[in-house]
């Protein structure tokens, strides 16, 4: 395929998922309730890139900015501990597409608390930014960075 | 369509999604950068409505449960501040299936002051909630329910 036909895929598949969420009407059935967990899970992993980012980038050598980091810290602690809950509905028997691996629910105690490392992580974040220390807060960030790396070694499928 | 067909045809398209995406190497080009931003978007509602949900069922008569409520309200009220950052990015003349109207950027100012007053809302939630006040917590998650509302009728697309 080439790019343009494929963005064209992407695009009208895009309103065919929307047509299908819409089409629910009354309860979800375990199906729609599994779609809708995958796209709770993926949105809440945006979401911490999109926090992150910044971040991210002053690794990278962008300007430091500790009041920025101090409110991007902030958000991923704060939506860290969402991830063992989105991640509460197994949805290993649904036809649903996802990079979550098995793992997730056959080594779930070891994946929250993996995610509970990056709360705290991020708290200390939080800590370092706060107090403005240029050197501690580029540390802790390379450490909220890491947990990411290191979960998604675990539980994230590389495709 | 049948709803089998139909989604089967969305699972096959999210592969085709997935795959677009990660096509992508080094910078992303404008439409990219649109479409990832439509998906954040979407990704912060998508979080902000997991959030909401057992407040909102409290709302119909759920046990009232005046920690998880704060617990919540954290949540709702740390995304709400990311709401005028994730619409920064104008889609407008990018290809991408949104329901954000056109309002979002013509009228930026009251989009943001809406963002706003919702993330001052579920801060007023989380103190009623941490005080463990039934009658007044209540209250507050309709004035966060509300919000919501509101701003959908002005921004969101009806379909």
């Amino acid at each position: 395929m080439n790019r343009s036909l494929k963005l064209g895929l992407a695009a009208l598949c895009s309103v065919t998922v929307v047509y299908v969420t819409q089409a629910q009407n009354g309860p979800q059935t375990p199906q729609q309730q599994a779609e809708k967990a995958v796209k709770t899970r993926q949105g809440l992993f945006d979401v911490q890139a999109f926090a992150f980012g910044p971040v991210g980038a002053m690794l990278k050598g962008a300007p430091f900015d500790a009041a920025l980091v101090q409110k991007q810290a902030t958000r991923i602690q704060t939506t860290a501990g969402m991830i063992p809950e989105v991640f509460a509905l197994d949805t290993r028997k649904y036809p649903v597409t996802t990079q979550a691996r098995e793992a997730v629910w056959t080594n779930k105690s070891d994946f929250d608390q993996k995610a509970k490392n990056l709360q705290s992580l991020a708290a200390e974040l939080e800590t370092a930014a706060k107090a403005g220390d240029r050197g501690a807060t580029l540390k802790a960030a390379e450490a909220v960075g890491k947990a990411c790396g290191n979960c998604h070694d675990d539980y994230r499928e590389k495709h």
